[in-house]
């Protein structure tokens, strides 16, 4: 695994006349109108929601088939050009900046769904359906598809990035839920990773290794996914307990009871006043818990009425059930809507967003001392977390002008990766690496890890073509990362 | 990546000098009483439980700590001797024959349970901690682990062949139950693939990549496996069907309706006269389900209920309910002896064991197609399977003496595979790659699928030393598989 190592460097990016000739053959492709190359599009294209520098492409396309996509990566490899995945653009940790260039593949035209099987429980999409028109098309079948990040991200890109969400504490994250990838691998072949089975143990998992890889080994087409019945009944519940850590035992004892809670995430003081004073709300401003329940109306009622139990044991303080359905999606809007609340705290801020995830017995500590150090910083981020898995996010609202408050902004979050590393945990749970993460590898992994890792890279992708400067190739440029200027 | 396809296979073995010497540095190693190579210990850890030829190893090595294990590696890599890892010999496709010599790393003195956290749900245990040692440890902390293969097998040996269970249908494979592995990787370092926190999108996933990697990419150590509550109340049922269309039809519906059966097992008409046999039971002779429950004891009645209901719409025409708990232990007692149960039809014969797993809507025709080829082909194979997740099983029950028999099953299991494959299935639902499977890899996945397989083992062990000729390796030998003669 040395080669890698010793590896030089390739060309950073195409000279201007290698990028016109590369544009000149994608216009025969695709026709000129559907190579893109104005300043806006380029820079919306390189720009994510992240705190990250932005990296313009030198190009944006967007294929409408499989076939145009093979094409397209085909025409770069011909050229040696970058070829970065686009989905929706909602990355957090700069996934998507062009760093050496190159073309932008914006999946958001390859929008079908492909196949829907209410019998296996399954369906392929194109890799740029979002999570919301994947949900409004389902609805009607009695099934759903269970990750549900934040934000109305692409397949592909939830693909990508590993994405998880509120529910995955019971239903899984996406390495959970995705049955098989269709690819357009470095070496511009099509590949399906895996059959459509719901198991199999045919060889290396390449879906799972493709689950999170960030475009940096191929390009998404195509994904197969695990659906699962929509429940007979569902309800949910909101309890405030009087300390931090009174919510999380309760958490850790829902969990050890084995109650099958389909939700269970975690606000702070400081969120809750955020939802109270973007939605009009009148929560009690104390750590609380959003829970909710999924079964046949029985059992639905069984788990509320034991978690209720659990919370009136644990010192909760306050416990409200929605009331009826559509309480239930009020409660769920306004959580899904913590970092707009958060944003409302502060107009004209800038955010940055944390992600780190820890052993659910270290998530007091890790969470207090978080607190205690925003506290002691002088910053104001409130809290949410994903609390059955142990990952949480503090969304930090700083004055992007004022170049000290980020300087201490970077610093609080470099102690907050160190200190859940420290504690048996990663520095991401969900965000991914993109190059925002990039020095943390090392750190949490050790360096023989990254080197697999980096190994596995050059062994797929020799020429770097694929999203580079991302995950284990962005350590080599880590000095690079800053803060968007 | 046609480096890899270029280079040239290295020598397949070591010189006699060549061994001598790598047993003496094992000897000063570990002593010379702790380097095994009697005929018989080599014999016995060179033959799994399948049809395929065995390969003895050169030598039996079996370390007692990781840090012996780091050290035995370095050992075979100074000497450039491959590495077989070793478990409880229970796998069945020759994952642990040593067909180019070397070292076999028996891990089953490694059997200690490293760090138990209630709180987490989750444990480290050593590679060769046994699936039964580990259930009667969690036991009384009111704990399990779901993944439970018809033998003893150790957990390294469940981590690399991807193993599953009767339980998978509810709980997930070992892809969805280990958090993470420490691991000897093939440049002789010691890497945990991962932080033990239960979410994390950081970087490549090693873990997974690992899992069903049949020690061809390192040599595992320790495993972290996430843990469930034991169900307060558990009940069981078993319901003969009419036809196995029936059975069938009634799972799907089982699954649509979202309930959440622990276990739903199939059992075709001759593994029923089989089990009946066997262990001096009276159940109907008929396709049969075996359903287990889990949850609260309302949640158990109500599921069962359901269950019932759904069953006699689907033309069950036979089901009974386990009374008590010792009454369902016996039940799933004798499933688990499906193989025995199958042997005894036929004393003395040698049996084949198919792996082929479905889409579940693909399974009933699958299945019939199976049973009428067995007919035609006028062999006996009494079927089980995991119905659930669309993964079946022939036990094919053969005079080995009788070369004629052994051909056809062969072309029998051919056909199965490729019947398989053509539904849009898997060769291998948990049996793994082996070599015995290793020529249906690129019928299953295509050229560019086995060639990226190639490339990352290539990535990592460029030398070729860790259990070499198998998966995407075995496909460039596959004229060798033969069965055992």
């Amino acid at each position: 695994m040395t080669r890698t190592d010793d590896a030089p460097l390739r060309d950073p990016r195409l000279s201007i006349e290698q990028t016109r000739a590369l544009l000149a053959d994608l216009a025969t492709l695709l026709g000129p109108e559907r190579v893109l190359t104005g300043h806006d599009v380029l820079h919306q294209h390189g720009t994510d929601e992240s705190f990250h520098a932005a990296a313009p492409p030198d190009a944006v396309v967007a294929p409408r088939s499989t076939e145009e996509a093979v094409a397209i990566v085909n025409v770069c490899r011909a050229h040696g050009a970058p070829i970065v995945p686009f989905g929706a653009g909602t990355s957090l940790e700069g996934h998507i900046a062009a760093r050496r260039g190159g073309v932008c593949v914006d999946m958001r035209e390859m929008n079908q769904i492909v196949r829907l099987s209410i019998d296996d429980l399954d369906v392929t999409v194109q890799a740029g359906v979002t999570r919301r028109q994947l949900e409004a098309r389902l609805l009607p079948e009695g099934v759903f598809f269970p990750v549900d990040p934040g934000s109305d991200a692409t397949i592909g890109g939830m693909v990508s990035t590993g994405a998880s969400g509120t529910m995955t504490v019971r239903y899984g994250a996406m390495r959970e839920n995705v049955l098989s990838l269709l690819v357009v691998t470095p070496d511009g072949e099509l590949v399906r990773t895996r059959s459509r089975a719901r198991k199999s143990s045919a060889g290396y998992d390449l879906t799972r290794l493709l689950i999170g890889a960030e475009g940096t080994l191929g390009l998404v087409c195509e994904a197969t996914l695990r659906l699962r019945p929509t429940p007979e009944a569902m309800s949910a519940a909101v309890a405030a307990f009087g300390t931090l850590r009174q919510a999380v035992e309760c958490v850790i004892a829902v969990t050890q009871y084995g109650i099958p809670v389909a939700r269970i995430e975690l606000a702070d003081e400081r969120q809750m006043e955020a939802f109270n004073h973007h939605s009009g709300l009148d929560h009690v401003v104390a750590p609380t818990l959003f829970l909710e329940f999924h079964g046949d109306p029985q059992e639905v009622a069984a788990q509320a009425a034991e978690v209720h139990r659990i919370a009136a044991e644990h010192g909760a303080i306050d416990v409200r059930t929605a009331a009826d359905e559509s309480d239930r999606r009020a409660l769920w809007r306004a959580r899904h809507q913590a970092y707009d609340a958060a944003r409302s705290l502060r107009p004209g801020c800038r955010v940055m967003t944390t992600d780190a995830c820890v052993p659910v017995s270290a998530l007091v500590d890790c969470v207090l001392q978080t607190r205690r150090d925003l506290e002691e910083t002088g910053l104001d981020g409130p809290i949410v977390g994903h609390v059955g898995d142990g990952n949480f996010h503090v969304t930090l609202l700083l004055d992007a002008d004022d170049p000290e408050e980020v300087e201490r902004a970077m610093g609080f979050h470099d102690r907050l990766v160190r200190r859940a590393i420290a504690a048996g945990g990663t520095c991401t749970g969900e965000h991914g690496v993109g190059y925002g993460k990039a020095r943390y590898l090392e750190i949490e992994h050790g360096p023989a890890v990254v080197r697999m890792m980096r190994a596995i890279k050059h062994a797929l992708d020799p020429d770097d073509l694929f999203n580079p400067g991302k995950i284990a190739d962005a350590t080599v440029l880590a000095d690079e990362v800053k803060p968007a200027g």
